[in-house]
């Protein structure tokens, strides 16, 4: 263990009239969603004591150094002694050997969740750890950027932003309450689901749109007719926007990948059928077929924006950049 | 024609010190980019009258009440009488009927270029109207946002963009020049390719890239397991990012698709192969596949930025928002 030097004021303090929710939370991985939660429980005072866990030195020096943590640790059980909340925020194929590795520190009464854009799978690496009188409450907060690492981190990431929870049949009401309560109190909303069903929707919403724009900047790149460099140059016609999504982190997307197979197939199946359709129209000049889905395309955006959940500002507001 | 009503300092008039680098400029068309060049060549001081034609009365009434033109035009003919540099600013699939139109009133010397997304078949439709005398110089700005029309257009639109001129051979070098001048004026950066050439480049760094915009938003409206609300809400995940370009102007798009069906056909073509690697990837649990590619594309991001093709701020700034 590490810990942070002793300050005249602890920035670690709830702010005053702040009722904490947990006494200690424990944040297995500390990357863009850890930080941002450990930035918006200290904000909010909803926990009386932060800590987290790191593979890397460095990672765990940083956490120290951003004031996020109190103190941090290498091995993850000592992170979770003592916490009535843990949440695994690293790539959900690291989860099953956390959660095999702290589950004999739980405490009953704990309640363990995590933040994976997968659910199913967490249930299934995760769920046999779990002893008697833990809680276990997974959770996926719909919100991120690009970026990686603990210093990407903002505590108005949530704000606004939509957090799933999908407990397991016969979950505590109480801890699901609790859980739900922290992230109403980070800015979420918050909806539940079953596990099968997030995954579907996150198939259509997330993983399958990573995977086509990673997918289309390695077509762009391997081109002999178009150099890299044209790429480059001429990427503001749209491709652009595709390499934002296609630099996120790798690890986390493999691992996404690989344990939402089914209904990422599902989708990409389904993808893949529309697109093939629409080379066809293409290929005969069928220009109704593309102008009506090209007409029908905009009310999803009106209503995205409608709904709060993008800017409405033209070009994301890249006018004004 | 109808003209707008005279006032006690035009605002038309060039900033003290330019030269106009045109006499009368005709835009054909004024939508996102025609008012766009409005705004910039007005603000550049960069020639003496601007006029526009438009087939809608609303939105040459829109042109004339945005104070974009002096007088405004129903025929193209009409506005391109005693223009020394013409425009094409409409949907491509129109160029073919507008250059007929004007081919008759074209005064020798002057300039009939166009901002259409694909060069080829504009070759092919405008080429063979343009009488002995006139100097046929196609063009492509790279620049744009999701929004149509007059009032969506800014003078800054096409600041650090870049501007593609595909001179047909044998064009006069010092048309070639004059039009390049313009653009430059107007802050973008120029550069000179064959239309085929063109063609390819745009179909993979925007054609192909839009098209599977469309495609997925289309995907996601039509599922029966995931309801569109569901999309809406959860679409901070990735999704939203497809449904900005997905709201670009239907006909503009349909025109561009017919009008650059090879090149679409061949980009779109290796990229469902790449695709189906990635599918069978996931299908086998081929992580180490996955990640590589996930790795090589943060790279062109990195290119992109660098090159001052976008903003480094995380998620476009939305974090500011």
């Amino acid at each position: 263990m590490t810990q942070a030097p002793p300050r005249p004021r602890s920035p670690f303090e709830a702010p005053f009239g702040a009722i904490p929710l947990f006494r200690r939370v424990a944040l297995i991985g500390i990357g863009l969603i850890g930080s941002s939660m450990a930035r918006a429980i200290r904000a909010q005072g909803l926990a009386t004591e932060i800590v987290c866990a790191a593979r890397s030195a460095e990672t765990r020096a940083a956490a120290l150094g951003l004031g996020l943590v109190e103190s941090s640790y290498e091995d993850p059980a000592e992170a979770a002694s003592g916490a009535d909340l843990v949440v695994l925020c690293s790539p959900v194929g690291t989860y099953g050997a956390i959660a095999q590795a702290i589950g004999k520190v739980l405490e009953p009464g704990a309640i363990v969740s995590d933040v994976g854009s997968v659910k199913g799978a967490v249930v299934r690496d995760v769920g046999p750890h779990i002893p008697a009188g833990v809680h276990f409450v997974p959770a996926h907060p719909i919100a991120g950027t690009e970026e990686s690492g603990p210093a990407s981190g903002f505590a108005e990431l949530f704000q606004n932003r939509w957090c799933i929870l999908t407990p397991p049949e016969g979950a505590d009401p109480g801890a699901v309450e609790r859980l739900s309560a922290l992230w109403l109190a980070m800015g979420a909303r918050v909806d539940v689901m079953d596990a099968e069903h997030h995954d579907l929707v996150l198939a259509i919403t997330s993983h399958v749109p990573h995977l086509i724009a990673y997918n289309i900047v390695g077509t762009a790149s391997d081109l002999e007719q178009v150099t890299q460099s044209e790429v480059v140059k001429y990427s503001a016609g749209g491709f652009r926007d595709f390499t934002r999504i296609a630099a996120s982190d790798p690890t986390m997307w493999r691992d996404i990948f690989l344990n939402n197979r089914d209904a990422v197939l599902e989708m990409l199946g389904r993808f893949s059928e529309d697109l093939t359709a629409l080379q066809r129209a293409i290929r005969w000049g069928d220009g109704d077929t593309l102008f009506n889905l090209f007409t029908r395309t905009r009310a999803i955006r009106r209503g995205i924006v409608e709904a709060g959940q993008e800017t409405p500002a033209p070009d994301f507001g890249r006018r004004k950049a």
